[in-house]
């Protein structure tokens, strides 16, 4: 019971939905075959990244929760006996949609669920369109392998966001993540997102003392619409431990990982640095501000 | 005035403190020969790093601001035409000490002051005997050389203050540090703290979309009192840029460095990745709370 073994599902995806919920499905037998009690899908592991253009019909890919995913996967949670992180389009009424993840218990039932709080919108990524930012706020998922920080990609630039569910008694932080380079840019650009990308999450586990695990989607998707130049998902999926150290990495290919992490080192790195001890919360109301101007 | 130009001054400190003074003077007129406009000396640069154990002798470091070494070097800094980030240990009055920066202007004068929010307590570390945590704010200092947001040693481990120093506006934010391997640890543990200190640092670049300079003390130094085993301070003092890219990273040896980052890059940076346009300030709140139980 003292380590966690974490299953990472990295895959591509396209048009055929079958075709995309059989690979997670692949991925999660072989992820509890390879030992995972906890197995993690990428963000919107059942479609293309449709994000990528404002197209109304794309709203008929979403559904309700629990619905038709959710069944297919609670089966197969049960069947396998492990916790799962999904990460769906979730429509919870007409015209008020939202992304969200959701956790199966090793029963099948739903652990509980969370709505991605911050939303991006940028070209290729226009999510704001999509999605109505979370109202759950940022609550830990309890589970029988523990307190769940579940969040969502662009979640993971915002360290509020780390902080206020280990706060809240995360265990762990978990990102599905779609991300990718934007092919219009240099070599050297990609790069340097990507490594921004993996730094200001291994902050967030140094600065928490908890141990992080991000799985990004892989491979190429062209917009549909023909306007962008598409998308090259940039993999990467990797564990992080509570000293921000790398103990897991991937590369820009499919795959199915099994992790451990040692889930008494939390405590012992707090103790050495006790940053929760020290936080000055008679100084930080203005975080609530947008700007202190 | 694209680029701005920074002096980092890396040296090590003996119980000589005229000898210590002498370093940091020598540091900046090398520093301004390179071509710098902003000189970053490192944390308590005056003296050796006295807190490694708890005596009230210690006391008789601490000097008021204004005072005889924001003389010295506020004539230097005149005569450089720099501005310098100075780490004194001040004595605000009897039995009210603090860790405190001064920023000094490029014609001597004391542009401001920022005192230590953040105050450590582990073992060869006894700061919280020595200093009252600060009481004015995270609030960036305005020079002819724009916002410095500067923050001491442990605050480096906390996103809250770097956070609110963007929300007020900094422009970069500058870290003068003593940080140091306990002899006592594994090389492995060694390297691992170290790393974590880089990378949260640059995850706080990353989050902000904001240049970061952190200097730091090198060099071997007792404990007087002989009960602890020493520090070895690890250097290592780095610039990264606003995507947390290292522009410049020295190692464990005395040094002094001229580094240029960009100005416009922040806002070309928070172009494309706009982390402030996104936060969820209606749903951060419980940051001002110890832990959410």
């Amino acid at each position: 019971m003292n380590n966690l073994a974490i299953g990472l599902v990295q895959h591509s995806c396209t048009a055929d939905i079958d075709a995309n919920i059989q690979k997670s499905i692949d991925g999660i037998k072989r992820a509890a075959d390879l030992g995972a009690e906890l197995v993690v899908l990428q963000e919107l592991h059942r479609t293309p990244y449709f994000c990528q253009s404002e197209e109304v019909t794309n709203f008929d890919l979403a559904e309700e929760i629990p619905g038709p995913t959710t069944e297919i996967f609670a089966a197969l949670a049960q069947e396998c006996r492990v916790v799962v992180v999904l990460s769906l389009f979730e429509r919870r009424a007409a015209g008020l949609y939202h992304n969200t993840a959701v956790v199966l218990e090793k029963d099948g039932s739903i652990a509980g669920t969370y709505r991605k709080m911050h939303i991006p919108d940028d070209p290729g990524y226009y999510e704001k369109f999509y999605f109505t930012p979370g109202d759950l706020g940022f609550q830990p998922i309890d589970t029988s392998l523990g307190k769940l920080g579940v969040l969502i990609c662009w979640d993971q630039w915002f360290p509020e966001a780390a902080r206020l569910m280990t706060l809240a008694g995360a265990e762990i932080l978990i990102y599905p993540t779609a991300i990718g380079f934007d092919p219009n840019d240099s070599r050297e650009e990609q790069q340097r997102q990507m490594e921004a990308w993996i730094t200001v999450q291994r902050g967030h586990a140094v600065a928490n003392g908890i141990p992080l695990v991000a799985v990004n989607r892989v491979g190429f998707e062209a917009d549909p619409s023909g306007r962008g130049q598409g998308a090259r998902f940039w993999g990467n999926s990797f564990v992080a431990g509570p000293q921000g150290e790398m103990i897991f990495h991937s590369g820009e290919d499919e795959g199915v990982f099994c992790v451990e992490v040692k889930r008494d080192q939390s405590e012992a790195v707090r103790r050495i640095w006790p940053f929760l001890r020290d936080r000055r919360i008679d100084a930080y109301q203005d975080l609530i501000k947008r700007f202190r101007d």
